[in-house]
Parts: structure tokens; C-alpha cells; sequence
């Protein structure tokens, strides 16, 4: 193991044009358009991921990911990240490289650079990403409002479905494991539909029921849910099966898909839908319906169905 | 221990004023004057911190501080941090609270809001503090020019004082104690040297020895240290004596003081120096000269003194 600062000068050295500005006591980035936005994430090893299930390009990318998914669900542009990484005694060089790799690539892919960080030594491998990004108008939480739609991108269930492989000792299918080491923050998608109204947004870490109730929380509404409506990867259908829980449920109950979570005004509709997937090459389903009212009710087949949430504290 | 959801309430309300927008993906701000100036700072507990040592909002205060610290030396106006904790399985809610109630302090202290954050379970404290603030003129470590002064404030050597005592099963002297516990981030000091044409600018968590050489690097310079004028804590001269090192050679390779290190043009003098003191109620003393070249050369009674450098990472 070499020094705290020759890694670094490796560091820098291997994300090339993904690094930018690193080795002062600060990040000095110019200010974008609109209102700084800001999150911090960290991914701990043996909680967030585990190394012998991901490799440790994909623990970066996967860290990053989480929180320029954060970006995303605020509607933002993100432009810069800072990474913490503990590293434990045990590691090589390489797998620190390989980490910081992971980082800039998904930074790169979100359009941001690799601003600064700090190395630690720590009893275990974690990565803390703070993401930085700049947004006209910022989409909390905060803003559905009653007779508004509620929409979902993508597909749920598959990050959930390569958990569940892994814990009963077997290889998750490809589209699974993908989800889960690789997923893509819907930055783009984010955007888009902070620009055609969307009035509240989250991304989907702790699933579509845990999530829907942080977002009925902060918007003081009720929400319903139809899990009939929720779109599923096929690899969730699978494990779902297997396990003997409806897969509907298993989607909607899993987290980390990094989808976004969006309530539109009540005269979005399927054209508006459609124009979504064309730019963003990804699909936006309604699943639901804000009201008046408190709490999340979910039904399945007209019949209410409550659904567990998904902390990872532990 | 109680949920994750719920620790977050519970902080929230104790910090009150002093937090700010957290329970979103994401903390928006409003653009400050100039540039954006951010940095990132773990720690951990057993290798930054022990609590036997000192107490859970003194290891929050510290390490919001030391981050602080960083936007001291860019000469940066604080606006917010975010910090994400890492609570091991058996600390109670209470510790949790204290460690906030400590980066709570700290925010406040330097005119800062608590913006956001994470929770996140692990094997040990850690403690990411990601600070976030606004610079006009940010003073990076590259500025220095040959002739320039090499100037620092405060006294140095009290926190490697009190490890020293604690290594030894001693208590250290209050002084010593109170610096290791409870450092100052030297905003206001930072804002008047950006102020008064400081060339390049660096945090003391290396040591005097270790930072200067990160300057010189980064500017391409040479540094010339006399040790002889570098101003101590009578802890640290008391420690010094107890251990056979001398105490000019004790305080200049200690870390942790997060005093500042500037270059100053070669005009500014004493007297700028007691405008400073009067005005930062703090000392401003010159201990030594930016030269053509590279490296630190430092001295002490006109011998060559090789100080030894002090890396955080274990």
C-alpha cells in the first residue's frame, strides 16, 4: 500500500479529463444557471454492496450513481462530484483505482467531473459521493397536489430480483445483476420532467411504497396506487415467482431501482407519455393518483394491498 | 436504536434553526456572490477520533471544523454542509444526536446552515462533512510568488500535544485538549487575507512542515521555514520538553491545528500584520520567505532541521 498522496496523484492520473481541479483544499466550480443543488450518499460495504457479488469498478459506479440520482429527482443538471472513500488496510492500489474508476464513470455519464475527495483509511470499504448540480426550478418533494397523476420511469424490480438471487447463493439473471451494479441515473429524464410540470419527484431507493409515502408526507396528500398498473422487468417476475410473493408486490416493495417517482398535472396523458419515451429513450406509466387526504394506498386487482417499506439503515 | 426515518426527525428538531431544508433528495441554496467552493472531510472514529478521548458532540464539532477549515483556507464565506454519519450498531439515539448537535455548532459558528445529509449503519463512527460555501476571490495552494512572506496565524503544536498526552495514558493541559476538541475554523482570518492580496493559502492538518510542501509543490516554489519564529502553545513546548524533541521541531511537524498558512506580497508587514490581529483577534506571524526553486527548507538557529511529514492515512 503506498501513501495517502501518491494514490491520489494516481487517482488523478487515471481519470484523466474526469478529474478536474483536485489537490487543493477545495472544489472552485463557476456558478451554473439557477439554484445550487446538493446531496450526499454514502455506500458502505456489507450494507450497500458487497464485493463478492459486484466488483469494485462497479461499488464506484453504483455509489456515484445513487446519488447523481438524487440530482435527477430534483429536476437538476449536475456538474461536479466529491468522493470520500475509506479505504480498509487490506487493499491494493488497483482496487482503489478501480473504485475511483467506477466514480468517474458515472460521473462523466451524468455530465459532471470528479471535483475532489478525501482518503481514509476505514475497518471497511465506503464510498461517500457528494453531488453538485445546478437547477432552474428545483422539484422537491413537496409540490404534488390533489388530482395530480403519479408516474413512474422505467421498470422496477429487477435490483430487488439480483438481491434476492445472491442471498439464496445463486447468479442473478444478466438483466438483473445490471440493475443492481449498474444503475443509470435518470438524469435526463429528471430534466425533462422538471420542464413539462411536474409538481412533486423522488427517486425510487427505498421502492415505490416507501417512496410514495416520503413524497405524500412532504406533500401533504394522499396517494394511490394501482400495482396492476406498475411496470415490471421480467427478471423481478421471476424471482417473484420463486419466492411466491406476487410480483406486482416484489416490484413495488424492492428499492434501488433509481427510477424516478414524478406527479404531473392531471392533462399529462399518453401523448405527453410518448413524446417522454422518444427524447429520453425510456418509459414513463402512470401507476397512480394523488388526492386529498394522508397516507399511500396500494391495490392489486381492486383489492388494497399494504406494502412493506425498505430501510437500509442497519 | 430506532429507525432511520425516525433518527432524522429527531435531529431535525434538535438543531432547529440551524438546519435547513433537509428531508429532500436533495439541498437547494441560492447562489452567493463569486464561485462556488466546496470540499469533502471524513472521520473516523479510531484513526481522526477516539471516544475515550473525547465526547459525541465534540467528535461532530471536529469534524464539521476540520471541514470548515478548508473553505477557511480558500478564503470562502461558508454557506452549508451536508454531512453523512456512519452509526455503528450499538451507539444509542442520544450519541447520534450529540454527534449532529456538535456539527450543528460548528455550522452556526461559521455562519453556516446544516443542508442535508445521510445515515447510513457501519463498523465504526464516521463522521463526512461536505462544506459548501461562496468565494469572490478563491486562494488556491498555486499562488505563492518568490519573495512573497510565509505568514501563519494563531499558535501550533497544542493538538499534537494533546494525542501525545492521550498516547502516554495522560490527560493533557486544558489548552492542549481544548484544541484537539474543539478547533476553530479560521473563517473570518481566511476571508481578510483573501482580502489583503494572500497569494496562496493552505489549512494546517499536515502539519507545518507537510502543508508547506503542498504549497511550494503547487505553486512551483521554494519554501524557507525558521522554525525559530513559528509561535507555539506552552502545551506544546511542555510536551516537547517531556518527550527529548524540540519544541520548534514539535509544533512544526504536528497536525491537526487547523491554523492557516499564507504567502503575503513582500511589502505587507507588521503593521498589516497588527490590523489583522485587531481585526481577527487573532496572531498573524511571519516564519518564513517563498524563494525561486522547489522544496521546504527549514531552519532552526541557522541549522538545517528536516522535518518529518504527517499523513492521516493508516
Amino acid at each position: 500500500m503506498t501513501g495517502e498522496f501518491e494514490r491520489i496523484r494516481r487517482i488523478v492520473e487515471v481519470l484523466g479529463a474526469q478529474a478536474y481541479g483536485i489537490g487543493d483544499d477545495c472544489a472552485v466550480l463557476a456558478p451554473g444557471p439557477g439554484q445550487l443543488v446538493a446531496s450526499t450518499d454514502a455506500s458502505v460495504g456489507g450494507i450497500h454492496f458487497r464485493l463478492d457479488w459486484i466488483g469494485h469498478r462497479e461499488a464506484g459506479w453504483r455509489a456515484a450513481a445513487a446519488a447523481l440520482s438524487d440530482l435527477a429527482a430534483e429536476g437538476a443538471a449536475p456538474a461536479a462530484l466529491l468522493a470520500a472513500v475509506g479505504v480498509p488496510a487490506s487493499a491494493s492500489d488497483a482496487e482503489l483505482v478501480a473504485v475511483m474508476q467506477g466514480v468517474g464513470d458515472a460521473a462523466s455519464s451524468a455530465g459532471a467531473v470528479v471535483a475532489g475527495g478525501d482518503l481514509t483509511g476505514g475497518p471497511t470499504w465506503s464510498v461517500t459521493i457528494t453531488v453538485l448540480g445546478w437547477a432552474e426550478r428545483p422539484v422537491t418533494r413537496a409540490g404534488a397536489r390533489p388530482g395530480d397523476g403519479l408516474w413512474v420511469t422505467g421498470r422496477l424490480g429487477a435490483a430487488r430480483a439480483a438481491l434476492a438471487a445472491w442471498r439464496h447463493g445463486d447468479q442473478p439473471a444478466a438483466e438483473a445483476r445490471e440493475a443492481f451494479a449498474h444503475p443509470v441515473p435518470r438524469i435526463e429524464a429528471g430534466q425533462w420532467l422538471a420542464a413539462h410540470a411536474a409538481g412533486a419527484m423522488i427517486d425510487l431507493s427505498d421502492g415505490l411504497g416507501g417512496d410514495a409515502r416520503h413524497l405524500a408526507e412532504s406533500s401533504g396528500v394522499a396517494i394511490d396506487i394501482e400495482l396492476g398498473r406498475v411496470p415490471r422487468s421480467p427478471a423481478c417476475d421471476e424471482e417473484a415467482r420463486r419466492l411466491g410473493v406476487p410480483p406486482e408486490q416484489f416490484a413495488a416493495e424492492g428499492g434501488e431501482d433509481y427510477e424516478l417517482l414524478a406527479t404531473l398535472p392531471p392533462e399529462f396523458g399518453a401523448d405527453d407519455a410518448a413524446s417522454f419515451a422518444r427524447e429520453c429513450r425510456l418509459a414513463l406509466t402512470r401507476v397512480g393518483t394523488v388526492r386529498y387526504g394522508q397516507g399511500v394506498r396500494a391495490s392489486l386487482a381492486g383489492r388494497p394491498l399494504s406494502l412493506a417499506g425498505y430501510e437500509h439503515f442497519r
